[in-house]
């Protein structure tokens, strides 16, 4: 396909003035959720958005919303988020903005009346208070209650401080005035490039079951216990996570993931068999019986094997939400525009959360992939080509103008 | 057998003297090698010489000698360590200068004529700089060369750095006028225990062969990667060490145990597969033929599992030595002693090191064993009975005894 250079180069210019805020020594980016370098986002956002006529505004909790229509009138919401993880890359929220942009920048040369509204939430990743989507969570209506405020920051503040400091609310007004909610996300997975397609439409965003589970077994001279008589609590970890994977690779099937992530290994010496472990583990799946049925599974597989190592074992859930479908017709109506438009798509589950499943209970959702780079996410290496941001961008527009009856 | 009140009481004291150094929040005690709480055991470990009349000095890498005799005389040496690991225990160490005191404390009782030393080294443990029987391994010439210098402490400084504040040389003169060498230590195993004997007499202490294992997967997001396309550096890991377990199993025959007692998960973070991980291994034996077993099994496991996942794997050697055996005519006659004594005995090999491998080389050297409660060693549990060092330290006085023909 040939793009209009016209397009790519706003992509690109737009994409530049992101650039360097909260530059790493690695080359990455650190843009944590109520910190100052989100801040700078936001406010280059705004810039944008005013450069195209678009008037911006934000809310109670500090999301900017970029308006092509009145400010009471229903619209067409296009959202993502601007912040990222620690070392983080570039696209992964940004890629969302940028179509928003882009599709604004349309209606607005084509003098097509689609009341539109591009929105930057805040804080969408968990990286800075352990708790993901906080801007779109609060505003939708999803994430509330006085635990909030005492979430605390990686620097060690709370955010009901941050939040009192910046003049915001932690029980904002409903978002109102919302016709539709679409997002466009990089995949941050390998699926669209194994598949050669440019577009996946997401059917299913996976609900996480998140466990902490403790092995303890008994910590003793490495030199001095033989082999028999240990109680090695890192050799019973090591077995469940085996298991934990063999069980993901059974629900593969279903379509759901099963990531010991972290490890906590105690006391962690060279010379002491490990006493205690900790792990923590992710599960992920589109269907509630495969969630449970994991669950089910982690937790006989961790009392049969510590049982028979004579260790001891505890699980603790630590999270989860239910998996959240997307609306079935909006599916259907971007499939046919992509279809139209001969931007070859897939419908596909989404393993990560984002802003959209927030809005999947007040009006109807989408969400759209974008192919990035042999799937990495989360670090510098992230890249997607400024293409792919304007084929989604493409499907929305022409899926909006028919909305529209344009 | 009825023990002296007198001499237990004696023990006892001196045991609560040294009681609260180091002492951390959980119980144990973090006395790590040239820290402060190291500095304070040989303060109170002066104090106590000084109150038998023995002669106190430093040697220049700040071991403490403890003299019953004058400098220059050919001495037997009673040595041990007055360091500990991090939330370490009591008597690991300690229990070896108790009995060098309760020796001394007899042979003035007695006007026993016995040219007698009893040394305290520092830094036995490698828990500070990642190296074991430093002052030991020092002054009797095991241990040399430039590397020394950068070891790096727990809080960053170097080791040079270190004794130069102190005044302690990196280069000292060895050791003189040691006729034997004897250590008393804790089993810090459950072979006493369960065989229900008294003294363990040390025929070899086994060689340590470690290493760091080096598993580089591919970091991606845990929601967004099916099962199927990963590269879990954990995954490989976990069976990588299950397999080091089973080594240590199949080897367990010949005397030998193989631990992975550290892991460094990269990035450890709950939403990411884990793209890289550390492993390091500790294996022992007596034999050198089962060693090199080991390490050829490991290397071969950490290749084939890694080559199947996709991930590459790297070994290093990051340290070993070879075991070394315990001097045969002192194995015998501390056997005869303990027979005479009625004290109970077996004669055992040693998993751990002790600073009594760093004598073999330049004088008979001997290593007793006493019972640990359970086993327990390097944490607030260990535990052993004042009668058990009274025990060991009867037996290597009537040994002393003998050999002064006394």
């Amino acid at each position: 396909m040939n793009y209009p250079v016209e397009d790519i180069r706003y992509l690109e210019a737009a994409f530049d003035r992101f650039y360097s805020i909260g530059l790493d020594e690695n080359g990455g980016v650190t843009r944590l959720g109520y910190t100052a370098s989100e801040d700078s986002m936001h406010a280059v956002l705004r810039q944008l958005g005013e450069e195209l006529g678009l008037a911006a505004a934000e809310d109670e909790v500090g999301n900017t919303i970029l308006s092509a229509c009145g400010p009471a009138e229903e619209a067409y919401l296009i959202g993502s988020h601007l912040d990222s993880v620690v070392n983080g890359g570039r696209y992964d929220g940004v890629a969302g903005l940028l179509a928003g942009l882009l599709v604004a920048r349309w209606a607005k040369r084509d003098g097509a009346a689609i009341p539109l509204k591009a929105i930057a939430f805040r804080c969408e990743e968990s990286s800075n208070f352990g708790v993901s989507t906080l801007g779109s969570g609060l505003v939708a209506g999803r994430l509330a209650g006085a635990g909030l405020a005492a979430l605390e920051a990686r620097d060690g503040q709370l955010l009901g401080e941050v939040f009192a400091k910046r003049g915001y609310s932690l029980s904002p007004k409903p978002i109102a005035g919302v016709r539709e909610y679409i997002e466009l996300h990089i995949e941050q997975g390998r699926v669209l490039q194994e598949y050669g397609q440019k577009v996946g439409i997401v059917t299913t965003i996976a609900g996480p079951r998140r466990f902490r589970l403790h092995i303890q077994g008994r910590a003793e001279h490495s030199g001095a216990t033989p082999m028999v008589m240990r109680r090695d609590a890192l050799c019973a970890a090591a077995e469940l996570i085996l298991e934990i994977e063999h069980i993901g690779i059974a629900e593969s099937a279903r379509g759901s993931v099963a990531t010991v992530g972290v490890i906590h290994n105690i006391p962690n010496a060279l010379n002491v068999v490990p006493g205690e472990v900790q792990l923590l583990v992710d599960t992920r799946g589109v269907e509630k019986e495969s969630l449970d049925e994991m669950e089910r599974r982690i937790k006989q597989a961790g009392k049969s094997i510590c049982e028979r190592r004579g260790a001891s074992f505890l699980r603790e859930r630590v999270g989860g939400s239910a998996p959240v479908n997307m609306d079935h017709k909006m599916q259907d109506k971007l499939a046919r525009a992509s279809h139209r438009l001969h931007i070859p798509h897939r419908r596909m589950t989404s393993g990560a959360g984002h802003d959209a499943m927030n809005f999947a209970a007040i009006c109807d959702t989408a969400l759209l992939f974008i192919p990035c780079k042999d799937g990495v996410s989360h670090n510098k290496n992230e890249f997607t080509h400024m293409e792919s941001i304007w084929d989604g961008a493409r499907i929305i527009y022409e899926y909006l103008k028919e909305e529209c009856g344009l």
